[in-house]
Formats: C-alpha cells, sequence, structure tokens
C-alpha cells in the first residue's frame, strides 16, 4: 500500500537533514554492520529502518551532552536489563568497541547489572559479550578480586560516599523486616561491584540508571541512583540525556516516569537540567 | 499423579461445552498449526492444553464485542511488546493472516509498537512477520513516507486530533526540563507513526493499549491512551474487551492493573463499559 | 586490567569461607552442571562467576528458612515468569530434580504461572521442562482433570478459603465495569488452576509470590498474595525468604517493592517475619 500524496522522491528523502546526518551517525557508531542490518530491515518495513536511522540515530544519538562512547553504554544497559535482545546487542557491543569502549568496560558494565536486574541478565549479555569479542579477536584482561573481608565496612563506607547517609539509612531500615537484605546490598552491591575499578563511578551510575529505566517499576531506585548520579558528578542535563538516549530502546514510557522522578530529585535539590 | 476422584472420560471432557467451543475456535483462529502445536503441548502436560483451548480460545476468542481479527491484533501486539515470545507469535501471525489482516497491517502493528516499547521489540517481531511472510508467499508492499518537514506541526495537530488539547499540554510541561523528550513525542510518534495510513486510528489504540498492558508500569500512559481510544471511536466496551483479549498472554496482573485505569477514564467522561 | 592492591592470591580467594560454602552449596544444589557453568564465565568474567558462587550459593542458597527444594522452586518460578531465561532454566530445572522435586511438581509449578504471567511464558518454560526431563529419561505423570462443571461455585469457594472473604469482595467489585474478568478470575485461576493436587497449597503461594515478585508491576496482586501466604501456613518469616531467595534472578530493586508490600501486609494481622 503506497500513498502517492505523502511520498517524496526516495532520493530527496535520503538526502534529508536527519536522514544524512542519521546514516552519518549510524556509520559512525556501528559502521557497516549496523548499515548492513538496516539494508535488511528495508526490505520488509523501509520506513522502520528509516526511522531507526533518522530518529535513533539522526535525533538521538546526534545529540550533545554524552559522548558517543557514554551513549553506547547506555545503550548496552538498557538492552541487556530488558532481555530478549541479543540481536541488538551484538551491533551494540561491536559499536562499543569501534568507539573505543574497552573489553574491560563491557563485561564490568554487565557486573554493575547484577545488583539491579539479576543474574540472568547478566550472563546472557556476557555470552553476547564473548561472540563478539572472539570475533573480532579480543580478550578482556579480568579485574579479579579476592578479598572477602571486612565487606560490610567497606560497603557501607562506599553506600554513604555515593548515596550519602541516607542511603544507609534506607537500607537500616529493612532491619526490622529483612536485615539481612539489607545487609546484602551494602556487601554486595557495595562492598563488591561498587569497589571494582574497571568503570568509573560516573559511569556505574550511567549504566544503572539507564538500566533501572529499561526495568520499570523501579521508580524508588530511580529516584536512590539519579540522586547518586549527580553526587559523582554527573549533571543534571547528562542525567536526562541518559534517559532520551534509551527511548529508541525502551520506549517513551519508560523514560517519562523517570523524567517524573529526576524533576522530583532534581526539586529537591533545588538544581535543574537547564 | 493422575486423581481419578476427579477425572471424568477424557471423552466427555474433549465434548464439554467450553472445550467443543474452544477446539472450533482455535481450530478457526490458528488452523491446523495451532492444533499440532496444542498435540504437543498435550504430551507434557494436557491439562494446560486444555487450558489453553478452554480459557484462551473457548472463553475469551469466542467473546462478543471485538472481531477476531481485532483480538488477533490485540494478541499479536501484546506478544511482540512482551519479548521471548517467539514461538507464539509465529503461530499468533499465521493466525492473524488466516483471519484476513494484511501483511501490511501486521508490519504497520510493529511500527505503532516502537514508541511504546522500542525498536528492539519491534525488530525482534519483524523478524518473525518476515519468516512468516516468506513460508506463506506473501509479501508486505511497503507504505512508505519521505516527507520530513513540519513534522513538529503535524504532529502538534495529530496530537490534539487524538488526545485533545490537553495532550499536547502534558508533552509540553516537559519543556522546563527535557524539550527535545516532549519534542520528539511529537515529531516522532504524532508526526511519524500516527500520520501513517496502513492502520486505522482504531486498529492504532487497540495495538496501543495491548501493547502498553503487556509492559506494565504504563498507568500514565494508558490514561491517555484509553482516553484516545474512546476518542476515535472505540467504545468503552470495546476498550475492556481489549484488556480481556490480553490476559491469557500477559495474565491477570497487568489486565486487573490496566481495569483500574479504564475505569477512572471512564468515570472522568461520564461512561461506561455497560 | 587487574589491581594487584585488591588482589588477594586465588588459593585464598578459593578458600574464603562464603566461597567455599558456595561452591559446595552449588554442588549439592546444580551438580556437575552447575560447576561447569561457572568455570565456562569464569574465563569472560571471573569475579561474575565469583559472585554467583559467594552471593547466590554462598550467602541466599545457604539460609536456613527454606528448604533447598523450596528455594528451587522459588527460582524457577522467577526464571519462567521473567522470560529469556531458558538458559538459567535448564540449570534450575535439573538442580530441582536433584533435590528431589518431582516432574509433576515441575509441570504444576508452570501451570500456577498461567494466571499471573500469561501462557507464553509457561509454554516456554514448559519446553525446556521438556528437554530436561527428556535427557534425563524421565516423565511427568499428568494430572488431569476434566470436569468442566461448576467451576464458579467451587472456584468462589477456594478463593475464600485462600483469600478469605475479601479475596471474592475483590473480584465481584469488577462487575460493573467488567464483571467476566472477574468471572474468568474465580473459575479459571481458582477453580481449576487452584484445585490441583500436584503441588500444595504452601507451594502454590510460593511460586506465585516468586513469579509477582519477578514481574513488577504487580504490587496489588503482592498485596493479596502474600496474604495467602499466611493463610495457607507460610511463615512470615518464610515469606521473606522467597524473596530474598529471588534476588539473585530479579535484582534487588523488585524485591526491596515487595518487601515494601511484605512489610504492609505483616503490620496489618499484626504480625512479623522475626
Amino acid at each position: 500500500m503506497s500513498h502517492p500524496e505523502n511520498v517524496a522522491d526516495p532520493a530527496t528523502a535520503a538526502e534529508s537533514e536527519r536522514y544524512r546526518q542519521g546514516r552519518a551517525k549510524l556509520l559512525e557508531v556501528s559502521g557497516e554492520r549496523g548499515a548492513a542490518a538496516m539494508a535488511g530491515l528495508a526490505e520488509v518495513a523501509p520506513d522502520l529502518a528509516r526511522y531507526v536511522i533518522e530518529f535513533a540515530f539522526g535525533d538521538v544519538y546526534a545529540r550533545p551532552g554524552l559522548t558517543l562512547a557514554q551513549r553506547e553504554l547506555a545503550t548496552v544497559a538498557a538492552l541487556s536489563a530488558q532481555g530478549d535482545t541479543a540481536g541488538q546487542l551484538t551491533v551494540h557491543l561491536n559499536a562499543a568497541v569501534n568507539l573505543g569502549l574497552s573489553p574491560e568496560e563491557l563485561v564490568e558494565t554487565l557486573i554493575q547489572l547484577v545488583p539491579f536486574a539479576g543474574f540472568p541478565r547478566a550472563l546472557n549479555a556476557i555470552r553476547v559479550v564473548r561472540e563478539v569479542l572472539a570475533e573480532r579477536g579480543l580478550t578482556a584482561e579480568p579485574e579479579v578480586h579476592a578479598e572477602d573481608r571486612d565487606r560490610y565496612q567497606r560497603g557501607a563506607e562506599k553506600l554513604v560516599e555515593i548515596d550519602g547517609q541516607h542511603g544507609l539509612d534506607v537500607v537500616e531500615s529493612l532491619g526490622d523486616l529483612a536485615p539481612d537484605l539489607g545487609r546484602y546490598i551494602v556487601e554486595f552491591t557495595f562492598g563488591d561491584v561498587y569497589q571494582r575499578a574497571s568503570l568509573t563511578p560516573r559511569q556505574r551510575q550511567l549504566v544503572t540508571v539507564a538500566a533501572l529505566t529499561a526495568l520499570g517499576d523501579t521508580a524508588p531506585q530511580q529516584r536512590v541512583h539519579i540522586g547518586a548520579a549527580l553526587n559523582v558528578g554527573l549533571s543534571p542535563a547528562q542525567v536526562v540525556e541518559i534517559l532520551i538516549q534509551v527511548v529508541p530502546y525502551v520506549g517513551f514510557p519508560r523514560v517519562l516516569n523517570a523524567i517524573r522522578v529526576a524533576r522530583d530529585v532534581f526539586e529537591e535539590r533545588g538544581t535543574s537540567a537547564r
């Protein structure tokens, strides 16, 4: 069913500013692999391929405020947290490598995901990482820790450093009902995972905010981790950019709900994204 | 473990009214493919196969209020939005073709999904559409647009047409925090996707309500899009039917939460589903 | 990237108390299959494998309050409800068999899932069950019912038995808007599924609470089914243990949200988890 009244010459379309910008960005980000995926898609649904190019790459990836590597990290986090996205992860993990993210950063992104989305999502994505690295002849030099003492102590310090004393209060308020659950958050999330060096604190919060947005039904945790994102030095505008970056991967509803949380956090702090 | 005190003669069971009705509806909707899938399932879990036949087909698909093609469209939307349902999508896309939905309508259903569930869910489902169409020797004549000017203007008009001025107000209230996010909703969702002709406005809202229900944690968006469903001419009773239709695919909790939203919308408008 | 200042001798790590305990528990629960999966993972992300062993098995599976078979049932429910976890389900269904759960209990766990997560999640998991049983030379003796009369009557009685009169009131409050939806809950959920004998009422509630937690956006249903869990004889402490058990599979946010619901239910009943 074609609609002549709405159809411009394809050549014209291909040269629209957004399309040109999107196609250049697609090539910059994902190379020939991304272009080939779009060509395949265009056989069945040409406008869907055009929307990927124009909207995801021409509008979103082309925005200022985050580097392309940061955008790719948010994308990988959102795809991994969401599940059933192995095809897209293959494209975007390759893109991440193209943009200079190290194998260690990619593995670490998935380790950061564990406390928020559970092991299965991380393990599924690790399988894709393994394939992508193998195909490119890359290996990840693992960051290995073995220290198993004082996890609560160092976790509590990290939690206060990231979230403020308020964070520890929240965890300890579980003490009447499920004290070990609070303890696991301190020990595992902050005593193990947040101690690691392969991502910067800003990268960790970027990954966390993107993943929580992809999961949905995480407003209380978004509140904490958007606050933590500001604490580690991401600006309100960058937090908004992380949320905009994941729109093409999770849709508008999850992002609109997250924006509502971000607005509350910014207002409480008397700060603003503009 | 069989429970003789509860087991009637299978012949009797096979002839229960719901079972007979369900089996006839299963054959009408999904043909031999659906029957074969149920026979395979019955080897491991015969009552689970019986529940599919009795509940999904005998109770739900047999209901009045929506055509079978509308029911199948809601099913395809809910399965696609949910993810990890390629097996079920194969059955239901075939059923959709059996019921007279065109390849163009199926592709367009997935394009409609993008703003709400993101590209990955749509792209995964497009892959299944491609296989189903190829196996049946069908092709989708693509609806192709190229016009890239005045997207905001035409999107804003469409948004007001679908949601009323209130919809535009909501989007523009993002202006202080994430103005481009509001702009993308107007331009992409309403300026690109909602302009397309391969689905009617009622089909679009049916698909959207089904998909939002499958996603979960979308109450504010359900409120908007249930309202829009009424605006484009679906009746309150039809909205309720869309929600009942997706119960077998997403479970009761998502639907009960959506019913709560629908009730609020109907009450605000002084309308009713009965 | 290795961090010498943080790295103890691997031999020491391997002998940390949590690691030793976790490894023993991993072997007890999932046998050589689980150990092999962890060895494969350790090639790419050794600390991620260590976290599975230390946190999931050393901390969580080693807890008192639920039997290992109960923990495995909660895990299978959470993985199945979540979707895109076939790899993990293979490991945990094998573990469930190792721990003495019968093929009938595993099939029934997935039948219990249907009203809450829909047929697709149950059917996908049944496919994995079928493979696991076939590989082990096991078959499930199906529990087969055929009785199709008085489903509302017997469902309403079961609903009152499980949830109290309040449960029936909630369902019947749908009468003004979607009376058949309420009827399906009574007939299908309580008249069909809850009548079955292959799981005990406590197992059903354990499965339901785990699945609702994995799904997310189910707070009203968690409220009902945590209450029902207490009604059928699970203790508040056991409910908390079910929630802690699924942390490794669904992450902390879903569980923290569920703990909030559990706290409300316990307070309303003047009971406590400690």
